[in-house]
């Protein structure tokens, strides 16, 4: 059934009133729903950001040829070279709400201290040698790692070593554009916290299975746990992957895909109040079926090959690779080897604004 | 101190190579942060949306106009007039999240059925004779009314009078429309049940303070109370100022400021997942001194006269005269003579995300 | 199936030296779990505290009696009379954490002012007359209304008629010694404020259905509103049955039976955080089959005559009559004429604790 | 001040009729307030249970004892000697809503499987080669670990080893008594896994700091990690005091008096509803400056000497000794050498039913 829009019910002889009409709804500032009704409320979720693949060698390519040409400095801030969301021109925006970046680093090089109202977080494809000073605590960047700068912690960043180091940095900017939410705050031009421990204090208060710092028994919002080492999220993984191969399906329900969340050890909730983040195993030849959520998220590949099948677009991946997710996009994945994603969405604004709980008709109608 | 932005680093014999790289990086789908930076993470949020004040006589005047010309029916759905920010040019947006109109319901027309995700309520300025049929509940609109219409409940309206009928409707609709999670169903063309009754079936279970029918044990997310009455909001907000006169200033701290918030009986938070709805009322010669809050709302005169003055800038109100505040402006407010006023934000939005909690130092520097 | 208990093991020719080991025990202070675990651990809950029933009547005729011959003043504090349940000897129990009384004021009699951890109620069966002062608040006390001192509030009554007036005490001082967390404050030997308003400031603030000061924002375990008033109940429970006439059987699922729970308007939950409190209405005819919980209650009968039946037993009661509840006591209801029941409980404290959800199985087992 | 009770007002003429009410009082199930007020509601808590401290080697001695005089088995299922506290004669209880034994496995021996709504945890001092089979689940017990057993988890052990293995229980069986939530089922009398992993299921699952499985992200009341490893709560001690060593004093206040607290991973709350479990670290010569709160607890030492002043009395305590301390008794912590302590408590149940915030002025009147 097409809808009879009041836009068609215009093309009659009072045409020209209408005409005058619309020019004073113009000059009062004002938009008549009636005309822009199929837009502003569709049926369901067309997102103008797209399915989208960003392969990591062009990612990493440029971001050498950035290193070369572009210094790391006040009011620049960070070497790091955002996602374009091609749905979204001249955005710097992976999805709607989601900021990713590959941020690069040169040898002995140094990104100076500041602070946001914005969340971000640092996912460590390969390489070592960066710290990263989250509020006076020195954090090791190393493979495979997640490491949090909540909203307004100060930070910067140096890189110990002669080779560059490069990762994949996630925020919340776009969200806090569209809301307005946003602090800036410059610190030092440089960083005179120079250690460089295995493990930042707060690994040492936090990163115990279960164990609450008695210090630390007020609830926070974001995560104490400035750090996710990769030994923890592998061994994670791969229990899952064990108990299914013992017959304990649980975990997996069966399926060859072994998957965590990262959470704050406060409240169990996300490690970031507007950012999830979650880390993806799936056996060789496992495939996760089609499934569409109410929420954008931002793939990266950490380790293997396969392919992702989003709006029945076929896109074959491989290690480093992004794909971005809009809202209510369907996706699938296959794994061609053993195929680990790192994944950041935003779900959490979604289920804490309750824009997730849909009846099923919709859902069985949208799903294909 | 004024940063020095990689761009002009860029204005350097190395021009040429950088050429290239930028070129690389829009082919990619890439666009580097640090020509951006200040953009994209202000110091304090930079709202493109605007402090703008319509008049009520403008918009009734033009829906009058509407009501001769534009029928109601399916597809348009609605006879609504929608503020559209300055800021914001081209959307029917009166802040970044906010969604602000003037709906009118010609004598015995009738707003067919259908529901949608987004959140909507609307506020009764003045008039009485419609009923809208809230999932199935028919209730009446009366003057100082609010009237919920949580998301994805079924709705439509009547007027049962010869007289047309106007008043405020507000939605979430940027928000839904920022974050992508809209859904929107078309339901019978006309409302069967035309019954008129004084109170809702919702009135009825749920209107009693703080009395929680057993039937009601598990909580919502949105409100079940689907009428707040004028005549309970008058009672509260007299009753605050009369314990002022009487010595007790805990309600008002003494500033002939009385207020109500519109809450979930079942949780005591917002009546609205995403919006907050509140009522004021000011004393005549009565002032509210300047705050800036990190949200962004819509104000109301119900009765009155008064003023806005709003980054400065001063806006003279009366009844019915609409005023939107952007994130972060600054605003104050003074009664001429009594002035209730009614308000409605975005801040559950930006409290759930945890956008609220700024250092005192922040504060400070951005408060005048 | 009988279980072979250690203690049958025990009656074996190693007797001798098993005597010893039982004393050896004594002396040092401990006491096997084999020869107790029946008793400690049951099979389902073996209350000692059994179902009772106590006549209205008898109680006023002897609280009569005692306020001829009993003054009310510090120390005593208070001319209350508890109900003791038969299963608890010796204890003013009326359940294993319910205190209940009939407190009696005589013409122009001043209970003193004091304050105590534990959380009190009184709810008012009939007459009117006394105020009670609540941390400076005077609440008036009329037939059917709830009134709250929460725990650690300031109270103190006066009686300002030439009648005397008696009503229920509730309170949680047996759960409140059971957990050692009692504290106790002498106040004024008499009371300043001797002011008779209509309604409470805490009403003026609070009961206004869905309605919250903005000077009330902070959620508080305890229901800041004083006083439930009859008129509301008595229309929440009204409206709950006219539904039912209409058709509308979603609050009574069409079984006569009406009920509210009091809760706390900044949360939702119980109006205090150790007792539940209710009020049901049976239209005459009506019955509630027979239902256990893991939670003791005391029933009083507000209006008409009706009938409990719990564990078999049946009796039969008028106004004013109580009946004790124990833990997961079979109990039923049915009402001869229109059947007004008060009720409160200490279910917030096993659902607090989560000692409410049993697998079916268990329920099963259990329930005849 | 001492209170002139209305017990004193009754030493008058007309005693005779006072002397028949009581009687009347006692005919009819009642008992007056007056009489009873001062222990009904003392100023502080007056806890009958008492401090008290058992000596380890004397609780080991009688369970070897136990060991070869009373079988494990079906009807008695456990050989577990408990604490009875001398102030509570007569029954099991360490404190009025804590149970604390020794439970004593004798080579090869089995204990039955069963399963109860109590909340069970068992704490080792010494030994391994018992494996504790927690709904399906095989968990090893080792020196140091913390294995829970919540409510209603089905649950047997069995020794593989030719060594006696003993441990502390802990349960909630006297507020369970107090509460009358008890549910009891036995399940099979004999162990059919026999398997005897190095991690438990729930480990690989859970045991991972911060990381969630995607198959667990419902919140559970209890904790779903089934055993807390010695090597994880030893590293977080021995991290909080490297921090101070160090100079970041935020874990310890700069007391050499490290802690934790055993957390549920999916709310970041106690371990289980209504116990509360930590692991305490004193350096030696540390000292604990002396606090009262309103819970009762149980300390056990796990390693090292030193002594307990509780109420003014001191207690010298070694390896494996247990002492009691009841709700609102002072106590202060020395230690000769390092000292290392396991606690549980009644905390959380104070917390969830806000028994636990009390104005300064009790603290400070009631603190020495």
């Amino acid at each position: 059934m097409r809808p009879v829009s009041a836009r068609d019910a215009a093309a009659e002889p009072q045409d020209l009133q209408l005409t005058e009409l619309y020019k004073e709804f113009d000059a009062l500032g004002l938009i008549p729903l009636w005309t822009e009704r199929e837009d502003l409320m569709p049926q369901s979720p067309q997102p103008a950001a797209v399915p989208h693949h960003w392969r990591w060698a062009d990612l990493y390519a440029t971001a050498v040829k950035a290193g070369e040409l572009v210094p790391v400095g006040r009011g620049g801030e960070r070497r790091a070279i955002s996602l374009a969301n091609p749905g979204l021109p001249g955005l710097p925006h992976a999805t709607p709400t989601l900021w990713a970046a590959i941020q690069y680093l040169g040898p002995h090089e140094v990104a100076p201290v500041h602070r946001h109202a914005q969340n971000a977080f640092r996912f460590v494809l390969e390489g070592e040698g960066v710290w990263t000073i989250v509020d006076g605590d020195a954090v090791a960047m190393r493979r495979g790692d997640l490491l949090l700068t909540p909203g307004w912690a100060w930070h910067g960043h140096h890189n110990t070593t002669d080779r560059p180091m490069a990762w994949l940095d996630g925020l919340d900017i776009p969200l806090s554009s569209a809301l307005n939410t946003e602090f800036f705050e410059f610190g030092p031009d440089t960083l005179k916290d120079r250690s460089t421990p295995e493990r930042s204090q707060a690994e040492r208060l936090w990163a115990h299975p279960g164990l609450r710092p008695l210090s630390g028994l007020a609830d926070t919002p974001k995560s104490p746990l400035a750090a996710y080492r990769w030994e923890h999220t592998d061994a994670a993984l791969a229990g899952q992957l064990e108990l299914e191969d013992e017959g304990h399906e649980g975990a997996t329900a069966g399926t060859g895909h072994a998957a965590i969340r990262f959470s704050n050890p406060t409240t169990g909730a996300d490690a970031l109040p507007t950012i999830r983040t979650e880390m993806h195993r799936l056996r060789a030849g496992a495939t996760v079926p089609a499934t569409r959520e109410v929420a954008s998220s931002v793939w990266q590949v950490f380790e293997g090959d396969g392919a992702f099948v989003v709006n029945g677009e076929r896109l074959d991946v491989t290690h480093g690779d992004l794909v971005t997710v809009p809202s209510w996009a369907e996706v699938s994945l296959e794994a061609t080897g053993q195929l680990d994603l790192f994944r950041f969405s935003d779900a959490p604004v979604m289920e804490k604004l309750h824009f997730t709980t849909l009846p099923a008709s919709v859902a069985e109608r949208t799903t294909r």
